[in-house]
This record gives C-alpha cells, structure tokens and sequence, in this order.
C-alpha cells in the first residue's frame, strides 16, 4: 500500500512516499528558516511531485496522506488544537482542502509522537508489543502510549503530554502553562535557561560555548566542567523522574527513548536504566527500556497504521 | 444479577451482596487491628453467610465474588503480586480455593481504586462517560483511568499507580521505593512525616495534637496556625500537581475525586478546579472535576462491572 508521509519537525520537514514498511524515495526540507507552514507549503508540493516521480507512482496510487505535527491535534477532524510557537499558522489552514486540490488526496493528521510510536510499533523496535510508552528527548519531550495495540488519545486527542508530566511542583514554568514540567526542567528550549541560573554559570565553559545544547553540555561535563557537570545530574534526575511517571501511569511493557539528544544514548540510557531499576515499583520484575530503532524515520513510517486506523 | 462483594479497606473490610447497582445488605468489618487477611477470614466468612440470608438469597444465586484489595492484581489470574504493608500475607493465600470450598463461587480480585472508579461508571459520577481518571485522597493516593470504557490496567496490572507519580523530583522517599511521589509528599500516611519536618512544628499546634491527620490540619489551618496552614497549602499544591499529572496523562473528558480526605472537599476542590484551569493544558476547554458520587459504596458496586468485564 504507498502514501505519503510527512514530518513536520521543529527544523525540518521530512516528506516521503512510503510502501507499506519501506520508504521508496525521502526528501527533508530545512523548516528553520521560517515558523509559519503557509510559505512551506509550496515547497512541500514540489518536493512531494518528484519524490512521486523518484517512486515512480502517481498520487492517485496512494491511500491518503499522513501529516506529523507537533502540536495537540483532535484527532477525529484532524483539526490542529494547539501549537507550540512552530506553525502557529497551522491552526488556521485548511490543509485537507490544501491536500485535495493539489494531489487529490485524504490528509490525516496526527501529533508527531504519536506517529513516531506508530511507526515503531508498526516496522521497529515496537513490533508486537500491545503496551508501549514513547519519551523522545529534543528541542521538547514528546511522549505517545500504546496500549492493547492501541494509540492512546484521550477525548480531546492531547494524551500523552508526557514531557508534561510535573516532576517538580515548585519548578520553572512551562510554555504549556504548567509548573515543573520535565520539558521546562530538561529539554533543549529550557537547558539555555536552565543552565544560566545555575551557579557558578558566569565561571563555567557554558558561559563561553555560542550554544549551550545538549551536546555541548555532555561534552564539557566528560571534559570534567562542574557546573556542566552538575546540570547534566539535573537533567538526567529529571528524565528518571519523568520515565518512572511514565512507568506509573501506563505499566507498559517496554519503554522507548528516541529524540536527538538520544544520540548521547551511551550516558543517557545506564543512568535512567539504573534510575528505573531501584525507583520504579515494577513488582512483576523488570523492565525493558530501549532506544527507538528508527531515530529518523519513525514518524515517517507511521503513515500506513496510521492511515489504516480506524479511530473509536 | 447477584454477586458478593468485598472491599478490603486498610481500617475496615466491607462486605455486601448486591444485585446490580442496587446494594441488597451490607456490613463493615473492623480491620484495623491486624494486618493479615487470614485472621480475618472467618469472620468475612461469618458476615458473608449472614448477609446472603439477609437478603434473602444463597450463595449459589451469585455469579461470583468481586474483592477489591489495596495493592497490585495481575489482572488475568488475580494473583495479588504487591503490598503496601496492610494484608501483606495475601501474596500466599490461594483465596480462590478459599471462595470455591467456602461458597462454591469464583473470585475474581481487583485493585481497589479500579474497582471504586467501576463502581462510579456503572452507578455513579462517571456514568456514560468514557474516558475518566479517579483520585483517591486518603491513606494513601488511589489512582485509576479509563480509556474508552475499559479500565487501564497496562501490561503487568499496575496501571495507573496514581499517587505514585513523582511531582517532588528531589522530594521525599515514598514506601513504594521511588522519590517524592504525590503519596510520600502529601497522603494520610505521610502527613505526620511532612508535618514533623515543617519548620517551626515544635511551636505549632499541630505538636500537641494527638493525631496529625487531615481533620486536624485543616482545623488547626482554619483556626490560624501559621505552620498548618503552610503544611496545607504544601498539600494542596502537590495534589494539584498530581492532577495536572494524570490529566496530561490521559486526557479525561472528567477527573473524579474521592476517599476519606475528600469530606474536606470545600476546601480542596476549589483550590484545584483554579490550578487546573490556570495550569493545565487544556486546549479544548475546561475540564470537568467533580467529588466521587458513591464515597462508601463505589468499590462495592464495582462488582458486575468486574465480574461480567472481558479482559483483553
């Protein structure tokens, strides 16, 4: 069955034609230019025409559309709620007559963790298991939930927020309004704030690194910096809060990390692993935490699931 | 449609024959001098035997036995896998064998904030409504979700550990092994610990009270004592936080509140109806909070419900 995807990502926009499992031809448009998905979406449409081409299929041979976006989305009308300072536009655009008109197509849209779960559960590290939870650690913490094989939505189309579980009722506040999210703890839009009200900042090498992201932040604390150092514990303190509370509201089977600053798996995965193993009340044994398997094109290869669900 | 049920509470055991959502005769059990379920066996069996002639029916006039219990149920086989130190010898009871030799009926056993959060669904507050999260204020933090109809009970039955999701990241340990659950920062148990800690406690009414449980605090707060009205609004802050939690968790299209601390429920629901509408995000609306409508009977009427429940 082919379709086309599409990722709305934070910086980029990733398009595809898909066949069931497989991706035949995968174009990523750079997003960070602009916040608005209006002036992307003549991009889109040229991108999207010749990576039919490349597939060598036409647009009538595709079921529909499938759109990730990162926002809360109501999933029966596909109607895009809430964003978060990306896409603001998004709201006010009537993309399944966009999607029509120009490839005569259905357009399902679906928050972009959840697609990236669903692409995981349909042709990754998900595979087979009717109880998942998804924490992906980026630019925000999106969280998605399966369970008995189902996405779980909720009746507005929001859960799981799971970067917005509070892990610290007197923290930071949070651009979703809330107190002492994880996502207003430790995420990429909060670490620059974060780590300048640490202290000791002024005298630390964050002060003079031109970003202070993840990377950086691991970099200078293994180059033994103490203030990168102790705002590295910070956060890893507040993933393993974050996953135990996932862990408490869900009981899945397995837990998968995905996101960008996953590619620091090798410090971030023991630590929580640890976390989990001591803190977690998993009296049945436990429990299996993994990294996603498809960091890139997870969301992507959601589209066919997703575009087969039928949505109770 | 006949059934027995029990509702083993950590003070009382209630015992009830019901037909339907209707309760046919009932009694209360003081518990609160053991903590092994097997002592109290006999007189269950006693009460029981009573109640059944009471109401004018046998035991054979029973599809079953519904028993709620205050820990975690592998749901499939009912075997009870954890404690939180009240019953603990139940882990070793064959209490199937009891009810079958006993009665001649099977048992089916359920955590007992599930059962509470059936019984609002089938003849109270939650009725019709699909998609509902219920919070148990007493002893401890009971937490329970449904999602489209059918209660969360997750892979290994310990969804949703409600009361254990952590919103004090840095906060106190909880019995349950993890760190500053909701549970260990403000529940019946934990109270006297927290209150004890409070800066200025010495010199607070509060130390020459006899008991330090909610009636007390929130007298004592009323009356002006400066440290109880703090240790108050400390409570009444990480019960918001759990409830903005469990709403970013699931969604409800309503959160039901209930247990013993809600008979303070002037005091505690306004103040959370006006954290979640300022900070949790609900891009649809408001959400819908409303007291649990069956404080003492919920869990017994979840007994149909449980019995005639297929589970997947």
């Amino acid at each position: 069955m082919f379709a086309l995807s599409i990722d709305m990502g934070g910086s980029h926009v990733g398009c595809a034609v898909v066949n069931d499992a497989q991706i035949l031809s995968h174009r990523s448009l750079d997003s960070s230019v602009t916040t608005s998905l209006e002036s992307l979406l003549p991009a889109i449409a040229a991108t999207v025409r010749e990576l039919l081409s490349q597939a060598g299929i036409s647009a009538a041979d595709c079921t529909g559309v499938a759109l990730g976006f990162p926002g809360i989305i109501e999933p029966r009308s596909g109607r895009i709620l809430a964003t978060l300072k990306k896409y603001e536009d998004a709201k006010d655009l009537d993309l399944s007559s966009w999607w029509k008109d120009y490839f005569g197509l259905e357009v399902r849209i679906e928050n972009d963790a959840r697609m990236a779960l669903l692409g995981e559960h349909y042709a990754g590290a998900a595979r087979g298991i009717r109880d998942v939870v998804m924490m992906t650690l980026g630019t925000g913490i999106g969280g998605a939930a399966m369970m008995l094989g189902r996405l779980v939505r909720g009746t507005h189309g929001q859960a799981c927020l799971g970067g917005h579980l509070p892990v610290h009722y007197r923290g930071r506040a949070c651009v979703c309004g809330n107190i002492g999210c994880a996502e207003a703890e430790a995420a990429g839009w909060s670490l620059p704030n974060v780590a300048r009200e640490w202290t000791g900042f002024e005298s630390s090498a964050l002060a003079d690194a031109k970003q202070v992201d993840f990377r950086t932040l691991f970099r200078l604390s293994t180059e033994g910096d103490p203030v990168a150092m102790a705002v590295k514990e910070h956060c890893l303190a507040i993933w393993s809060a974050n996953v135990v509370g996932l862990i408490h509201a869900y009981d899945p089977t397995i837990v998968l990390l995905g996101g960008g600053v996953m590619k620091s798996a090798e410090i971030i995965l023991p630590h929580l692993r640890r976390h989990v193993a001591k803190h977690a009340w998993t009296a049945w044994g436990s429990l299996d935490m993994r990294p996603a398997s498809l960091p890139d094109t997870a969301a992507l290869l959601g589209a066919i699931p997703l575009l087969t669900e039928e949505i109770p």
